[in-house]
């Protein structure tokens, strides 16, 4: 099972001695959860999973693998994309899992501020900041099991970053066990604190490499009184673009929605999930779903929503809208939207892609990569979907009609992939938009970032963890390591 | 003139060759302007001042700089409030000035972004916004003087950070010029980018300790239609505080300003600035400034302005309220706010603090303050402003009526200001909230910051600038260093 040199054995026994042996799993079949990611890419080994059950214990545990020199990888809700809680093979590593660090400690409606523990599952927090009349803007397709930890050190993004931003401009204060195993209490609920280096948003994204966040204080906002939805029928991305702008305009911060669908996208939906209806009468080569928050009155949003399609209508812009009626329709047009994802696993393995460019660049993105993507792959279909306000999209490719997904992944993963990532360089994205990079784009990013920037961020890891200690092998190559490559 | 041990003579020689003289001051008469900083409390020595034209050539001088071991202050408009733009008196460091790096170097309305170099204005920056129907919303008093990559290196705050964030959250992509006198280009326009360490926020509010900014993309906001601001006179900051809670339910992010001002402040402006009309009949111990920015129309905004006045009202929060009629009793009441500073200079010296609490805790720190402060220094007048939304204060000590502000300062400034960073401790809180540490909080934000933080931000100098060449003594003390606390 251990297949390093160093035995843990005495490791995992002073593990057993802190923190309970009950808190400290070997057993193949307590561990097995904890040592394959979500996405089944990945499958690791530990020495063990550690489950502390406050920050002491956290601190503790680091102390415990700075002695015996094993090597942590920390993990929230398993729900990543990208590989980052997941260990290595070696069975040298020692996963600690946040998931007992599970209480709100505070709630503050007056400062507008939340006081959660890395382990709080995201709509845990949600429905606290609702029970107080506030909203928690963090928003994702995985927030019944994600957990905060790992959408901070990670830097979810989801469908709230258009009006109220990453998790990272979520975030005002954190609590981090460092690699030595102290711990930095910088749980500050301030709006403004100019006192020195920015930590907090060093942690934030850093995926566990730099320490191990253990608590945060998370910003609320005022619950909106109304949300309303309405989808548009536009014939390109680039009407999608002029049309953001002109809803950014007429809605400015009550615009907290702008998801882009391709019609193949949809397709698919209709395809799998038949119950689900597109509302048009013809389809629309893109179709928008927008969201309008309003602390005024739901009547007040669907005036402003009306004003605005009446307009894009009249200037050609959008071929058709629909405002929904109901809270039920609202849903509605969100689940076309959330079933996308699900109707391309039902449709079967395709390559995905989380990238992101300047919003202006959107349109001559998708126009040159998808000739590109015809040309080497032909026939490949394109699942172009997400969050066009954040210029954030998930653009996938699915195999050609009638043939087998895996013989096309392994024909042309990596030639899309490459080709992709290098139409991303040019336009100045990002190969990893909300995703992270984790052990899944690590190589990637070290190849298209600068070399100035990659000795910046190792001199920072050396800084901090000059033992190499915290989640290895993930987020930044560290010179001279070998065996950082497992898995 | 040159008070080191180390003749910096080549090295300015070598700066000429590649600057060209008329681009390195050494003429006192010349370099005088950049050696005292904007409240005159501070005034250094330089061996020289230099003008780099581009970013290369500030790299080609902080190259130079490593090479003959002279240490850099970068400088901005100099415009700072805590001396992080002023040399130290040894004349052995050199002052880089950026203002000739004062290139728009391009505008994305589709993006809502403005790439400026860091001695672009901020004014201008403003205006070239505007130009383009759209807005960038950082604003400060000295917005006519103070240059982007200062605001970026203090994470300037402003009015409008209630709404729209400091000057962290308005930005993008910086490009830097490491300590080493290498470039980063990080230059990117991307609202999601999940690729790395944040070196970004790193630079942001290092006050150039880590290397130098020399361009920025920055966000822009589409244009509101409307500003409308208003006038509420209330019993005390407690009712201030549920009156900011009711605002934000009534307006969300339409609300972009809500200003505290006490009776004493606004006596004083009355006092100095006769032709400033306070608008009320009778005097209020509190007076709230709220504004709104409203996308669709001024009307608009004034219907929400007049039924939140009448629900407070109705509630006894608000005692008395006015809603500006025009633009310009708009700017009347925006004058008031800002000739409160002006008017403490014309009353004489005092002692000023830039502190910031949770929101919810600014009652019970006013209170609790107040009453140490009149047991300390009985009859000293409390001159408390600024901006309650975000929790910052600038809650400032005015000498007591009649009594000489010299001797005021000289007897009281140390224990009023510990037993204020004592309180702002005890409530969690920020001693520099929007101004930066420079050289006149480092030593105090060292004392109250934990050994962990200290030691986590020493790390990362040492990381990135070894050889603590980069604005030494301001920011963080760098551990066996001598000399650093010169001025």
């Amino acid at each position: 099972m251990n297949a390093s040199a160093r035995p843990t054995g005495p490791f995992v026994a002073a593990c057993s001695d802190v923190l309970g042996a009950a808190h400290v799993l070997t057993d193949p079949r307590d561990t097995a959860p904890f040592l394959t990611d979500w996405r089944r890419r990945y499958t690791g080994e530990a020495c063990a999973v550690l489950l502390p059950a406050d920050t002491q214990q956290v601190a503790a545990a680091v102390r415990l693998a700075r002695e015996y020199r094993v090597a942590i990888v920390p993990q929230g809700g398993n729900t990543g994309l990208a590989g980052g809680a997941t260990p290595d093979t070696s069975g040298a590593q020692a996963v600690v899992s946040l998931r007992r660090l599970n209480r709100i400690r505070d709630v503050d409606p007056h400062n507008n501020t939340i006081t959660v523990e890395a382990g709080v599952v995201l709509a845990e927090i949600q429905a606290r900041a609702e029970a107080e009349q506030r909203l928690f803007a963090l928003s994702l397709a995985a927030e019944g099991s994600c957990m905060i930890g790992g959408n901070l050190s990670t830097n979810a993004g989801g469908t709230g970053v258009l009006r109220y931003g990453n998790t990272r401009e979520l975030c005002l204060g954190l609590e981090v066990v460092t690699p030595q195993g102290e711990i930095w209490d910088g749980l500050r609920a301030l709006r403004k604190d100019n006192t020195g280096y920015d930590l907090r948003d060093l942690y934030i994204g850093a995926e566990g490499t730099l320490g191990i966040i253990t608590a945060a204080v998370m910003k609320l906002h005022p619950a909106p009184v109304a949300r309303v939805t309405a989808l548009a029928g536009l014939a390109s991305p680039h009407a999608a673009l002029d049309f953001l702008a002109m809803a950014q305009r007429h809605a400015g911060a009550l615009l907290t929605g702008f998801e882009l669908m391709s019609d193949f996208s949809l397709r698919l939906v209709g395809r799998h999930f038949g119950q689900m209806r597109y509302p048009f009468a013809e389809p629309h080569a893109q179709t928008v779903l927008l969201e309008l928050s309003d602390s005024e009155s739901e009547e007040h949003a669907r005036t402003l929503f009306e004003r605005l399609m009446e307009e894009a209508i009249g200037k050609g812009l959008v071929e058709d809208a629909v405002v929904a009626e109901n809270l039920a329709q609202s849903q509605a047009f969100w689940d076309l939207r959330e079933h996308i994802p699900l109707a391309q696993a039902a449709e079967g393995l395709n390559i995905k892609q989380d990238i992101s460019v300047p919003i202006s660049s959107i349109g001559r993105f998708i126009d040159e990569t998808d000739a590109l993507i015809a040309k080497t792959a032909p026939g490949a279909r394109m699942v172009t979907f997400g969050h066009l306000g954040d210029g954030n999209l998930h653009y996938n490719v699915q195999a050609p009609e009638g043939v087998d997904p895996e013989q096309f992944l392994a024909d042309y993963q990596k030639r899309i992939n490459t080709l992709v990532y290098e139409q991303v360089h040019a336009h100045r994205g990002s190969i990893s938009a909300e995703h992270g990079l984790g052990q899944l784009k690590v190589d990637e990013a070290m190849r298209y970032k600068s070399p100035v920037e990659v000795r910046l961020m190792q001199a920072i890891k050396a800084a901090l963890d000059p033992e190499n200690l915290m989640n290895p092998g993930k987020v930044v190559r560290v010179p001279g390591r070998s065996g950082e490559k497992a898995s």
